[in-house]
C-alpha cells in the first residue's frame, strides 16, 4: 500500500509548523511541489525550506509538478473550480502513479490547513472513489492565515458567546454572507470590503501574514478601506500576487 | 517592562505544538498554569509535559493558580461569564504583579487558540485597559480543536466556495445560528445537535481530540444522534469532564 499525507505547513511563518507536521515530513520518502507559476515561486520556496530544515531523518526526493490554473472572467465560478480540480486530479493521480512505489509515503504540503480552502483532500478523495489509484491517507492540521491575522492583530475571532463566519470575498461580494457577529473574509480579489461600508464596522486586515513582506491594517472600515485597497493594489503589483484576509465586525460597545 | 506571552499549545495532541510556540516557552522566565479543578488536571498535565520536554534551554519557574469558577444554572450566560472574567482578571492581575519581576517574560498557555473561545486575550487587554498592571504581550496561534475534528474525520470545512460558522451549543439550542453551509459547534454542553434532526444533515463528532481518549462518531445525524448522546454522558462520567465539538452540514448532493 502507498501513504499519502496532507500536511498542513502554516500559513507563511516557517515557525508555525507543528512537531506533527515535522514527524510526518520524517515518513516521507518523496515530497510533492505543486508548482503554480513563477509569481509563486516564494510559495515553493518556504516548502523546500521547511524540509530541509525540519526532514534530516532519511533520504527522500522532490518532485515537482505544475499545477492548472482556474479558467478566470466570465465564467461561472463553481464549474471553473470543478473543472480546475479534475484537471489537478489527473496530475496528482499521475503523481501518485509513476512517482510513488508500493510501501512508500508521499506528502502534499498544504498552505495553512488542509481543511480550509484547500482543495488537495477533496482531489484525493476523488481519486480513490474513482478507483484510480489505491492509498491510505493522513492529515494533518496547520495553522491558518486566520489565526495569524487574529494573532498579528491581538484580537479574538469571537466575542463572548458569539459566532463566527469563515467565508469568500465573492459570497460578501454578493450578499450571500451571513450575519454573524465576526466575519472573516479570504480569497477576495475584488476589494469586497469596499461593499460593506456605511455599516458602522471595524476591520482586521493582513496580508503576507507571517512573512517577512507581512502587512497589517486595522481600524474604522469607512476610514481606512481606501488606505487597504491602495496599499493591497501596490503590493500585488510589487510582488506580482497577493494573498490577503480580514476580520469585520461591529465596534465593541 | 514585563512581557506576557500568551501562547496556543493545541487542542491535545502534544505534537499539536508549533516551533513559533516552542520558541516563545524558552522566552519565558516563569509559566502561569491555571488550575480548573481536579477533573481538568490531565490538562494541566499536558501543560507541564510540554514544558518539561521543550523548554529545554533556560530556567524557569511554574506559577499554579486556581481559575474561579462560572456561575451555572439559571444566570445569564452573558453576565455569568463577564463576572467570571472579572474574577480571572483579579487572579492575572496578582499574578503579573507579584510574580513577575520587571524585565521578565511571563507566558499564559492556551488550549487550542487564544483566538478562538479563550478569554485570556480579552482579560490580559481588561487588565491593560483598567491600568491594574503594565506589560508588553504577544499572541501564538494554536492548532485549535475545530482543526483536530476535520483531520481526524478527514473532512474540509468548508465546500467550495460556501462558508463554515463556528458557533456555540447555547446559540445553536437558541436558534441564533446561522445558515452557514457547513456550522461547526463548540462548548455545547447540552445536546444541541438532538434539535437538528430531520433535517438532512451529517454531522462528524469528536470527543478528547489529540488525546488518547480521542472519541470518533460520524454519520447521518438522524441515525447516530442516540450513539452520540450516549458515548458523550458515559465518556463524561468516566472521566469527570468531557470536550468535544463537531462539525454539521447537509450530504454532499
Amino acid at each position: 500500500m502507498k501513504t499519502l499525507l496532507i500536511i498542513g505547513i502554516g500559513a507563511g511563518n516557517p515557525d508555525f509548523i507543528t512537531i506533527q507536521a515535522i514527524k510526518a515530513l520524517n515518513r516521507s520518502d518523496v515530497v510533492f511541489l505543486m508548482d503554480k507559476g513563477p509569481s509563486k515561486d516564494s510559495l515553493i520556496d518556504l516548502r523546500r525550506e521547511l524540509c530541509q530544515r525540519y526532514l534530516t531523518e532519511r533520504p527522500y526526493r522532490f518532485v515537482e509538478a505544475q499545477t492548472p490554473e482556474r479558467q478566470r472572467g466570465d465564467v461561472d465560478y463553481q464549474a471553473s473550480v470543478q473543472a480546475l480540480n479534475q484537471d489537478k486530479q489527473q496530475v496528482f493521480e499521475r503523481l501518485i502513479n509513476e512517482e510513488l512505489a508500493e510501501g512508500q509515503t508521499g506528502a502534499f504540503l498544504a498552505w495553512g490547513d488542509p481543511s480550509l480552502y484547500d482543495s488537495t483532500l477533496r482531489i484525493l478523495q476523488q481519486i480513490l472513489a474513482s478507483g484510480a489509484a489505491q492509498f491510505e491517507y493522513q492529515v494533518i492540521p496547520g495553522i491558518t492565515s486566520v489565526q495569524a491575522l487574529a494573532a498579528q492583530h491581538k484580537v479574538a475571532l469571537n466575542r463572548i458567546g458569539r459566532s463566527v463566519e469563515i467565508t469568500t470575498g465573492r459570497r460578501l461580494a454578493a450578499g450571500q454572507a451571513g450575519d454573524a457577529d465576526s466575519r472573516v473574509v479570504m480569497l477576495d480579489a475584488e476589494d469586497s470590503y469596499r461593499q460593506l461600508r456605511n455599516q458602522d464596522l471595524d476591520i482586521y486586515w493582513g496580508a503576507y501574514l507571517g512573512t517577512a513582506d507581512e502587512i497589517l491594517i486595522a481600524g474604522r472600515l469607512d476610514e481606512v478601506a481606501d488606505d487597504i485597497q491602495r496599499v493591497r493594489r501596490q503590493a500585488r503589483e510589487a510582488h506580482g500576487w497577493i494573498m490577503d484576509t480580514y476580520l469585520l465586525r461591529k465596534p465593541e460597545p
